[in-house]
């Protein structure tokens, strides 16, 4: 009996601070919310967040039922260097967009982000943080923010045209037809000389 | 006062088929709404509907506020041929986001389309016809539609990141900046071999 309350606690607490998670970044943006914060709203202790979820960018993914943890994902994509760089994010974004097949947690985010000024801010700070400022500082070169947001546009379109507003052909186009088409253009924002 | 009374009938009459056509497309789609049924709708002869607003397109394009006609400003861009092509459409891109300040018309348009699935029926029908079909149809080639969609998302994608999610270095970048970046990009898309 004690073994089956303590767990039915535990769950009810690890869902309980991800509500409060949704919530807060909603309300605050990503940099502004704390993990203090949300074990306040979720009424656990902030050594229970980290406990349940790790850093607050994994409480994020978690919260956003974002298929990877950008901390773990993104790292994997950098580690063979730049060489084929633009077709492995191709082929990575390709694989968030279709994760839980019409219903991409990424994809909400990104519909959400198009029609809610706080949703928008949400996703521009842990995009930022999380994903750009880590495929940047792999760049060593100066305009490498610059580049990575150039990078992150070609995706971000990619995702509009062909699954949130889907127009032909390019909806229906096969992997292999994207990345010969987006890998060039990606490895090119982030390596090539663009003046 | 006859006049006066013509002048006001005229511009009720031309503010009521805009309204009616608003509800058309948004209801039944762009390919599906009639001038017939907008005709209708309004209380009008669909002859009016013509004498004020030109073609189904055209009426579209004042329904929605966009400030360019595409049947005037789509063949301007293509004219010179392909040399250029990408740098004169990135341009006009720009420009096009820009109109109407920070309530661009079609950046409107665009978040409207993320949110809501009848919204990115009617942009998806209208951009194919009277945009990408253009541009496809001047291509002369047998993959011009996935070319001329291809060139659409990295366009989408600048409007999404530079304007609507505004991420930073790409949202305060310089316009000169950004046709070096992307316009080598659409002109590859539209002309160069993709395999």
């Amino acid at each position: 009996m004690a073994r089956t309350g303590r767990r039915a606690g535990a769950s009810g607490s690890r869902q309980a601070i991800l509500d409060a998670a949704r919530a807060a970044f909603a309300e605050r943006g990503y940099d502004a919310a704390t993990v203090r914060d949300i074990a306040r709203r979720a009424g656990v202790d902030p050594a229970l967040v980290h406990h349940f979820h790790g850093t607050k960018e994994q409480l994020f993914a978690a919260a956003m039922q974002l298929p990877v943890d950008p901390a773990v994902a993104i790292p994997a994509l950098l580690a063979p260097g730049v060489d084929g760089l633009g077709e492995r994010l191709v082929r990575f974004f390709l694989g968030l967009c279709e994760a839980g097949g019409g219903r991409s947690p990424f994809l909400a985010l990104l519909r959400g982000a198009a029609s809610h000024e706080r949703s928008a801010a949400m996703l521009r700070e842990f995009i930022t943080r999380a994903v750009l400022g880590r495929i940047a500082a792999s760049l060593h070169a100066p305009d490498a923010k610059l580049r990575a947001t150039l990078a992150g546009s070609q995706l971000v379109g990619l995702a509009m045209v062909r699954y949130v507003v889907r127009v032909e052909p390019l909806a229906s186009a096969d992997h292999d037809t994207i990345v010969a088409a987006l890998a060039p253009t990606i490895q090119r924002y982030l390596t090539a000389d663009l003046r």
